[in-house]
């Protein structure tokens, strides 16, 4: 079936980001209607054309797929499981954040019950949506992927990552963890910078340019450890145990505690303690599996 | 003093980032006279046009800063103090990784001795020496900086960060403290990855696009630090909460230690634990002060 402008969508969940995502839709020509537990969520989505209704019994009920976007697992299924007769048949985008087993299970759960199932993690918080930078990652269903492609690059950028549905959810929170990792590193680097009165924000400008840069090794890392040959170092483990001792002391001058740096030293120190010390650093990765 | 292209220099240690820059002050068009504790490592610079000596006392008598770049804060003491009366009167610029106080030490001792001190971090590898994207960061004496800004500027974008010698590498560990949590996130991912099948080279190119888009939180994380009010949240602890639940789920679905992730979960949990999930994330610096 060719997608239309007009296909009608369902969401389920008007917290921050449901609301962004119905809001989008109405904006792109799909009627839309929505439902939240509880009630007061849709003044606004009212206002822009959304029919609102009392019971997901009656949300499901406008055809076209139900985009689920609630606050976990757990909820889906509260959510889910009470209408699921009327389920069989439809296609359902869970947008909610669920780790890889999650999305499998309710993949499973999904197809016991003739229900077609996309998983979607999304790479964006709720004013992105709509907007370039955003992007939405999927696994599960390719048909619903397929057909609904046009209304789902309305949300964001759109990807699609194969059958497996905890697949998204993976590449989602292996992004997640990237990502918070470093905002620990910024705020360990911002608090030595306070020590010697340098503002946060003055630091924010040179800490976003340079880990931008140092951002450009992942391939090189990535290459070296997709070849699982760590013997031809860019730099040995045994230099960069040097470099965190002396992050080690600069953070105790600077009396910031040493929890964001811990973990890499740690590991390395690990490796040297092997009588690894002359190989790539990169095969740090090989002492997190 | 005007600076001329040939200010002579001398370039004490020839490990891999001291023939760096020694190549690359060669090349130009500074006279450069160079040492090393260890024999045999001049055999480039030499041919390059280096004077190289056998002693620290010869070196230093070619006149013109002396650039020192060994190992360590030690094993820069171990090479200056049997020549503090010949180094009277003259300019070091110590390249050398020290931290902030090892930095403040070696400039109160070169104060004692009528030496004029320049401290630097360099942010860059010894291929990246004389190319864009290379920076030292100098603090420390204005005098030398100034003198020999066109000097330096050939080695790497230079910059200047006050008389406290211990500033510039205050900046160089927090930077340094920022990129390794960043590269422990980065390999987190790829491990969480590995679960999937997706090769460490496929998850590099996304991540790196990802991390660059998230750095540009930065600044409103600094303005927020600035601020020091975290009552109007981009995002709460008790959100952040749920995510980083989530990636601890994942990461156990995908058979992922989550060393890297940790700290910063933990610290989030604390400060909901002592009754401020409603507030904003970036908060957790002050847990680290
Ligand atoms: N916000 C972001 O930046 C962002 C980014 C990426 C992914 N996500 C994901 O998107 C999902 C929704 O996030 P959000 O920001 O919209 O969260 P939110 O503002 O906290 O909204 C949560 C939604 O879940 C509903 N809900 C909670 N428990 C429920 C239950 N037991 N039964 C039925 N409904 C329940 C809430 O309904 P009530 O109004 O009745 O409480 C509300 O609609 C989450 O999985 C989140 O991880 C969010
Ligand atoms: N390489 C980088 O990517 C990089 C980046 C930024 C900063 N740095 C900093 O630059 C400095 C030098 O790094 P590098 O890469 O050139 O290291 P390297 O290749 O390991 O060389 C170390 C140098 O220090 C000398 N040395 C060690 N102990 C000594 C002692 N007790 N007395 C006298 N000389 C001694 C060595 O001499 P021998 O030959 O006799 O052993 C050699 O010249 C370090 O502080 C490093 O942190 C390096």
């Amino acid at each position: 079936m060719a997608e239309t402008t007009n296909t009608p969508v369902t969401v389920l969940g008007l917290g921050a980001m449901g609301q962004a995502l119905a809001a989008t839709l109405l904006k792109g020509g799909h009627p839309t209607t929505v439902w939240n537990r509880t009630p007061g969520k849709d003044t606004d989505l009212g206002a822009a054309g959304a029919v609102s209704t009392p019971s997901v019994a009656e949300a499901v009920q406008a055809g076209g797929p139900i985009i689920v976007v609630l606050f976990d697992h757990a909820s889906v299924h509260t959510t889910l499981d009470p209408v699921v007769d009327e389920l069989s048949g439809r296609q359902v985008i869970n947008l909610t954040s669920t780790a890889p087993n999650e999305a499998r299970e309710l993949a499973t759960w999904a197809a016991e019950h003739g229900i077609d199932y996309l998983d979607g993690g999304i790479m964006a918080i709720p004013p992105m949506i709509g907007q370039p930078g955003a992007s939405i990652l999927y696994s599960g269903s390719e048909a619903i992927f397929n057909e609904h492609r046009t209304a789902l690059e309305l949300l964001a950028a759109a990807e699609y990552f194969g059958d497996d549905a905890g697949r998204a959810s993976t590449y989602d929170f292996a992004l997640l963890a990237n990502m918070y990792a470093m905002f620990g590193g910024f705020m360990h680097g911002a608090a030595m910078m306070r020590s010697v009165g340098v503002s946060a924000s003055a630091f924010a400008e040179r800490a976003a340019a340079w880990v931008t840069a140092m951002a450009q090794m992942f391939p090189a890392y990535g290459e070296l450890i997709d070849s699982g040959d760590y013997t031809q170092p860019i730099q040995s483990l045994a230099f960069h145990k040097a470099a965190l001792d002396a992050i080690n002391r600069a953070s105790r001058d600077a009396g910031v505690a040493t929890d964001f740096v811990a973990p890499i030293k740690n590991l390395i120190d690990r490796q040297i303690a092997d009588g690894n010390g002359a190989l790539e650093f990169a095969r740090t990765i090989e002492e997190l599996i």
